[in-house]
């Protein structure tokens, strides 16, 4: 071996940016290395749940104001409904979570109890509900963020993708060190949040600093306040809730004894969400606050309650910070969603397999493209996803439920009655509600889901479909014949005599029992022929030369005829060895004919060819460049 | 062989659409089938130099008027020079033709006089030259266009992409029909402006319908009229010469007695032009036309001479349509020029491969995208490219006539003394003149040129550098030695027991003296490789397998590694054999792995390795769609 190579540590220029963004390949044992408390769970599995106070009760007020301000009053007890809603999805996930210990998301669950048909179904939603959970928590974050400095405005966009790029960063290095390095934003967030709440509740600003927030609002009368109005401001609303079943899903990620501290948890996240749902529904009642362009309901309760001070600006932060975090929540569910459903056949195969990182990198990539398609479909306008967002989550609770009705009934421990109804009550009230999403928000944006959903279900059928068929194809799952020899016959495309046709021949004998070279020339030369076959036998390789000529200007086509010409033939195995220039630096690339990829596509449909390149390498150490 | 193909006929939807806009491809022998006369020559090499008088005026009246009213008269002193150097440089170029009657251009003939290394500056020269003939053309045709229907100015840049697109297509296509299709636009082009400049000298419209034009220029006071913006004002009007070295270029199109027939277009070519710039600006002058938006000076004066009639809607059509078609000659320009650049081993050699149409494709590609990144990048406004254009035209004409020289005296006709003095006056002025640009306009734009010039030359040198080392790595002109056969190990990467690893190690066996199967497993499965060795010792297929355990999440890497581990042993031929599952529809393609284009790419710097694929085609026929 003269030509060495630097035994692997050479590393493309590519590689190498791509190593500086994502960092090093891990090992597989590096994998799994945290283990989560009840109080990390917080952190690392109810944020997109706790930050959805950023948004929901702002949604009410939306849909509220538009029935004038004095619909805004309802703001309380629509958003105690919600509350209750919460209380009995809490109480639902907890029994959850003792029914699907190794962690039970809606597809699992449905998967096992109502079949893979309904659980695609769960599947399409969750991949609408993660997708939109992205981009709401962006536009939220970025809200709170333009709220708190309205200089930055102008720019939501692309400071929405410039939030969305870094969190789909940080997914492909891993989530490794995530739990712990998001307790502190969430409790700055959590604790501070509470604070400006008791405070608002407690002693707020003077009244005389209280700037009336209704500006949208005022210009409308009181109208009829109708059920429809209170159904939407309720499926608003609901948007509170989303992120409610995650913990159900990430039970393996808890410490022992898993089970019951995921159930703390969930029982955590009820108790704070609910507690901040509700204190921001009596502030948004006690000080009339409305939407505004420009200041989220959120920020102008937490103006008004204490000021545009430092704390304000503090939980404001933590706010954008904290909404990224939920963002980067959903990074952490449709990957692994998508390698299950790749695993089932559902999806390409490829979803399941995991990046040097470890991670399901081909489902961060979907995700982030897709939640930038929707942050730039709605100009990072949150109110904008609302009407989309809620009608996936609780069709995935629906089914859920429904699921573990059966899974109940079937496994029947003790008790398993009690248990069975409190699921069923779940799985009824949230289909009622999905019910009631479906057609107040269809208009205004919910026809999105409606046909998504079903879309992605007839995907993951045809995806199904097709492996099935392919799998049978393929002879999977039974033994196939032995493999036995035939003589083979190499074909090598050739531009003219050099050290690269020797090397190539020299390739194509040690391959095979007989060889061709071929070369293709143009009928506008009419001398090539000639000039090259002359060549030929004065180096007299050992090897026949077949000269294509050819009345088109194509390369390819004559050699593709020429093969199929010999196919003709049976009982033959032919080779097509396409030799290749390889210079050193990747920009010379360009400067030599690339007939191995056309030769590849043209002949990527011919079954019985086996299509091979050798590279020939150029060391152009007296080159020009170091 | 049972799987048939459908014998050729069977078309990608790729291709078809392709078919559709560039047209079937062509037979080598349907090429050349057409040949000029002198006045066909007109359409088919001199729009370029003709239809200049669209913009040449006008941008001297751009420079003048900055100096107030006042100095629009100047108009006619500066264009009397202009007509003077063109007089000269139609007799330089008449004698080119007879000195290169096999076509001349400015690369040719530096080439063949003053070396390859002038020759590069000359063909950098074109390069720029090219690329702004069309960026111009179609800009001046948009202008007349919107001059005429102002309603369509905010369009500019839509239409002038739009323009260079269908241009593209045509060219893509093939200029085939070219010069007899254009003929009748060019007729309808020099006939009725000369009528309009002739009406407008001896019977304009009354003076009452006058409306002065010069609203831009009222505003200045006459200032100093200093040397520099007489410099200035004929620099840019030499603008109006490009293109008249077109003819010289394409000597062998036209009709024997050629040289003859050249000779007489270009004589042709020189009065036209230049009766139409005299007719122009007297007509300027005493019309007091200055520069407006949203009206181009031709569009004034053709407006002051015969009224928005329909002789000016209609020789301002054909204005247009001229236009675009002198955008069309540079694009049967600059793919010929790159093609010679490229069988001088200066340019990638692509450009030298004509495409299924005949045609140089590669080289219409780069000038699309370039001229469409000119007119995006200046806004579609003409005159903001003229202070980049004339410098590349007058270094072309520069070093054309000083290679002229050279030639004279090299062959020594009779008369040579006579000739060479002519060349050289015209290489001397035209010299002049290129200094005069480069300094009064290089803060304009024309620094673009001077930094485009030198880098181009820069890549040029690059490039052959590369070709002179790969040429000597590959051996070329020389014998190679005899190619002889060793032994081969094929190394057959395969994922599991199947109908693909069947077929592939059939087809391993019979291209190599021994087979090694290899699959790899990932740790975080510790009971994969006792599952896959079991099923493998099962079906028992006469083949080693060698299960590759990583810590990594990587297949190729564990391959590559072994790759080397096995190159360690000289003396074999190692053949890579990868299975590629193919299936019958593309859509269906992200579905299966694409292991075969990783390892590819990994092993494309590893010289020794064969890489080869054997496709397993998967016939859906049962599949949900038809």
């Amino acid at each position: 071996m003269t030509r060495g190579h630097r035994n692997g540590t050479r590393v493309s220029t590519a590689a190498r940016v791509s190593q500086l963004l994502i960092g090093r390949p891990l090992r597989t044992s590096q994998a799994t290395s945290e283990e989560i408390g009840s109080i990390e769970g917080l952190p690392a599995l109810s944020l997109d749940a706790l930050t959805s106070v950023a948004y929901g009760p702002e949604a009410i007020l939306v849909v509220l104001a538009a029935a004038g301000a004095g619909a805004l009053h309802l703001v309380l007890p629509v958003t105690l409904v919600i509350i209750g809603l919460l209380v009995l999805l809490v109480l639902s996930y907890r029994q959850v979570i003792d029914g699907y210990p190794r962690g039970g998301g809606a597809y699992a669950v449905s998967r096992a109890n109502l079949g893979p048909k309904v659980a695609r179904v769960a599947a399409a939603s969750l991949v609408v509900d993660y997708t939109l959970t992205v981009a709401v928590s962006i536009a939220a974050g970025i809200a709170a963020l333009t709220s708190a400095f309205p200089v930055l405005t102008p720019e939501t966009v692309p400071l929405c993708l410039a939030m969305l790029a870094v969190i789909t960063v940080l997914n492909l290095r891993g989530l490794g060190e995530a739990a712990r390095a998001f307790l502190l934003p969430t409790a700055l967030f959590v604790v501070g949040l509470l604070a400006v709440i008791v405070v608002g509740l407690v002693h707020p600003l003077d009244a005389h600093h209280l700037q009336p927030g209704a500006s949208l609002v005022a210009r409308h009368a009181l109208t009829a306040v109708s059920v429809l109005l209170v159904l939407k401001a309720f499926a608003s609303g609901c948007s509170a809730l989303t992120g409610v079943e995650a913990i159900a899903n990430g039970v393996p990620l808890f410490r022992e004894p898993r089970v019951q501290r995921a159930k703390r948890t969930e029982l955590l996240l009820g108790i704070i969400l609910g507690a901040m749902l509700l204190g921001l529904a009596l502030l948004a009642d006690r000080f009339h606050v409305g939407p505004r362009a420009g200041d989220t309901a959120l920020s102008q309760i937490m103006a008004l309650s204490v000021g545009r001070s430092w704390a304000y600006y503090a939980v404001s932060l933590s706010i954008t910070a904290v909404l990224g975090l939920a963002a980067n929540t959903s990074f952490g569910g449709l990957p692994v969603l998508a390698s299950l459903l790749a695993r089932d056949h559902e999806a390409p195969h490829l979803f399941a397999q995991r990046g040097e990182r470890l991670v399901y990198s081909r489902g961060v990539w979907v995700l982030a493209v897709l939640a930038a398609v929707l942050l730039v479909a709605v100009g990072g306008n949150t109110n904008a996803l609302i009407p989309l967002f809620a009608i996936g989550v609780f069709t995935g609770f629906t089914l859920a439920q429904t699921g573990m009705v059966v899974h109940w009934h079937r496994a029947r421990p003790a008790g398993w009655y009690r248990r069975a109804a409190l699921n069923g009550l779940g799985a009824t009230v949230t289909a009622i509600a999905t019910v009631v999403f479906v057609f107040s928000k269809f208009t205004a944006g919910g026809w999105v889901v409606v046909v998504a959903v079903p879309l992605l279900v007839l995907l993951f059928h045809r995806v199904h479909t097709y492996y099935d068929t392919a799998g049978a194809a393929m002879g999977l799952g039974t033994v196939p014949a032995k493999p036995r020899a035939r003589a083979t016959l190499v074909v090598v495309p050739i531009i003219g005599v050099s050290r690269v046709t020797e090397a190539a021949l020299a390739d194509a004998l040690s391959m095979g029992d007989e060889v061709i070279a071929v070369s293709t020339v143009f009928a506008d030369d009419p001398d090539a022929p000639e000039r090259l076959q002359a060549e030929w036998d004065a180096w007299d390789p050992g090897v026949r030369l077949a000269i294509l000529r050819t009345e088109y200007h194509s390369l390819v086509h004559p050699i593709v005829r020429f093969l199929r010409s010999l196919e003709q033939q049976p009982g033959r195995r032919i080779v097509v060895l396409v030799p290749v220039v390889v210079p050193r630096h990747w920009r010379h690339r360009l400067l030599h004919n690339q007939l191995d990829l056309v030769l590849r596509t043209a002949l990527a449909r011919q079954p019985g060819i086996v299509v091979a390149r050798t590279a020939f390498r150029i060391d152009e150490e007296a080159g020009t460049d170091g």
